[in-house]
């Protein structure tokens, strides 16, 4: 814990601004209670038991408004903190005021996340749960948000405590050990050590693995579409987002940008991402166009690679396969202009690939299926995943970190390294574990998380 | 009192849209607080204290998140039935999944001022009380916050009502008299009445008087500054505003279209319009310009005739005193250009011109002294209004018609016309007053007043 820790009081809007009926300015700090019931007239706030909620007067030189203040007593509020939190007309002029009029008698306005801040220090819930608050509030989709709403309600913590709670026994048996010095005794089995750094280590791979599809839905699943000049990536593109989004032509190389749009498939986020068709070209625009598809191939999670019935053969499959090595999404055929051929032809390439999806992004079939796909797909990656699911990139370095120094312990116990040295290598790694959940922090760290808040959380 | 009243539960965002710590959703009706109980986990909200807080999770299908509840029960809340609030963290998602979940149990999405309009009809307020509201939230300066603080609190109303009693008891002494047929009594004496009515119309004669006051203050007070071309009215515009939003020329015409900006002096906004100096032209646009100029003198507060020392004599000011002679406002001269004559020049002026303001538009002198002479003005109406002003202009519409009623009042009695006709004037007057006040309503009015509410008032 920061022991600097500034207990004055503190006050800021928490509505957004803008039209609306109410707003809510809050104000924290030992004091809140009584410098609001200076400006209060109705009864005395003093007086008023916690979470109780006050009808009066907000007056200073004179009456600002009617309002609503409603009573918070430490520790039974957000803070942790004496709080107040007033209830006005949504008006600019009258919110001004008000907090004018605190500001004035030397209440402080708050800055970005300071009131979230506050909670953290004064233990009300530890930092994955302080930011798992930013994430909520910024959440635009189902799966996101129960990912976020999970992680502040401590499901991640949970788990990162136990994992050091174990390490911290063994951890203080071998420092056990280091007491008796020459004696070589070995307080903390080498097997059983091994076996819970075993453990630690298969629980902490599941988090980062969990950690790409909780950063892909945090940004939205990046899908590419890729092909060939004129295999109707534009058209399928359009299809799938439901609007005109990309020029369709049947001139070849007519996309060069890329074109990107999201859409929420089931209450997951795609970022479907258009590409220049991939062929040689001399067209300079166009050149720069199909060296960054290439790019955003090797990143997306899925690479829709869409071929012309009309024309494709086993050949352009067999290439694709050979060409797209390096991936690291999963490359999904589709099988296009299915209008436009013969039943038998589309029978034969239906029996020749079994896992392709044949569509008419022209005329929209097929395409439901295709999102349907993706979506099954993603969602056996989070049900191999488990409940827990890490968004936060400062969460993963952390994680990485601690899996390196478990690393070093283990070989330490291979070669039979001294228990000196195999102990600050348990150190590193609880200190890593303590980062993520602030137990271990600095206050550089905590301005840096805080100052992403809004202003008033 | 409107009788086809429907008390079923009704839901909105009452904090504005956007980003925030907090957002409020609002609902009220009598089953409100039951209905919410079966999204609320944490407590039975059904046992809970009116003015009470709780908090626990609000959940679906899923959590959707933490929240915190505010009971009001009825009669004690803003719409006088029993009412909740949902303080959610201000995530777009969030509220649409709580309003959803509302919405699915047959919960209503509340009209634009709903809430307002119940707490009307259960008598919480009258109809100008009901519409400050809307005037407070719209409030940008403040006198504004002031006139509609004061009607909110029911300072108009009280005054309305005080004359409407008056008369009434006088009108049911006149019917009274109708029921005794041809007897020919007179129980309320015709001296008494009429002086009852000199009474009520010098009141009503401040209010309306007060309307043109209350107008300005709440659109801002209308300023033009006139004069002929290059006698400096951009460059006093630019002064006034601080900022270059004129553009200021030597050569004569420059301004052809209306600039217009207003500043708020000392609590109360100022709307300066800039206008196309006042001269012969043959250029077709610049004489648009002057035309427009004229139809904003004649609509203006003040007009702020400026003339350019260097040049003006006595002739000048005489014809622009003859010119000017229908206007509403007040005529000011304001002599430019102090820094270009010689001392003895200026001191004969201001000894000629004793009323005039002598300024530098150029170097800011004397701009501060022309700023406190208009809000001295302003304040000198002001005060001549008393406490309550009106700015509503349906109010002055139903004053100019209870003004004429109770003018045919007066002269039915000093022509001797019959009881019958005399107590058909004073129910015109009282209907006229209680249609301010809403104590005589109809449906289409108050739709027509409630529908300028922001949603979740």
């Amino acid at each position: 814990m920061i022991t600097n820790f500034n207990s004055s009081c503190i006050i800021s809007l928490a509505t957004p601004n803008g039209i609306g009926a109410l707003s809510i300015i809050r104000l924290s700090g030992y004091d809140s209670i009584s410098i609001c019931n200076n400006f209060f007239f109705g009864k005395d706030l003093n007086n008023q038991l916690t979470h109780t909620i006050h009808f009066g007067v907000f007056k200073n030189e004179s009456v600002i408004d009617e309002v609503l203040v409603s009573i918070f007593r430490a520790p039974h509020s957000f803070t942790k903190e004496n709080s107040v939190e007033i209830s006005c007309h949504a008006s600019t002029f009258i919110i001004n005021k008000i907090i004018e009029a605190f500001i004035n008698v030397g209440v402080r306005l708050a800055k970005p996340g300071e009131f979230t801040q506050r909670a953290f220090l004064n233990g009300r819930f530890d930092l994955t749960q302080a930011e798992a608050v930013a994430d909520l509030i910024a959440s635009d989709n189902k799966t996101s948000h129960q990912i976020s709403l999970n992680q502040m309600r401590g499901g991640f913590s949970n788990q990162i405590k136990i994992l050091r709670e174990k390490l911290i026994s063994f951890a203080s048996l071998i420092e056990l050990e280091l007491d008796f010095g020459e004696e070589d005794v070995e307080f903390a089995n080498r097997k059983d050590l091994q076996d819970l750094v075993n453990e630690i280590q298969l629980q902490i791979n599941i988090l980062l693995k969990s950690f790409k599809s909780g950063n892909v839905i945090k940004n939205g699943v990046p899908v590419v579409i890729a092909g060939k000049p004129n295999a109707g990536k534009s058209t399928l593109l359009n299809s799938l987002l439901n609007e005109e989004k990309a020029i369709v032509s049947e001139i070849a190389g007519t996309t060069r940008d890329l074109i990107e749009d999201t859409i929420n498939i089931d209450g997951i986020n795609f970022r479907f991402i258009d590409t220049a068709g991939l062929r040689e070209t001399n067209d300079q625009i166009e050149m720069i166009g199909v060296s960054r598809a290439l790019d955003k191939i090797k990143q997306a999670t899925f690479i829709l690679y869409l071929t012309d019935l009309t024309v494709t053969d086993q050949n352009e499959i067999d290439l694709v396969k050979k060409d797209f090595t390096d991936l690291n999404g999963q490359l999904i055929f589709i099988f296009n202009k299915i209008d436009l051929v013969q039943p038998e032809k589309l029978e034969q390439f239906k029996i020749n690939f079994p896992t392709g999806i044949f569509i008419s992004a022209h005329y929209k079939t097929g395409v439901e299926a295709l999102k349907s796909f993706l979506i099954s797909e993603i969602r056996k990656d989070l049900s191999a995943i488990g409940d827990v699911i890490i968004s936060n990139s400062r969460h993963y370095e952390s994680l990485l970190n601690t899996n390196k120094s478990l690393d070093n312990v283990l070989s330490g116990i291979l070669n039979g390294i001294t228990g000196d040295i195999i102990a600050m290598d348990i150190r590193h790694a609880l200190y890593e574990l303590g980062l993520i959940t602030g137990e271990i922090t600095n206050e550089d760290l905590l301005d840096n998380i805080f100052s992403k808040f809004c202003i008033g959380k």
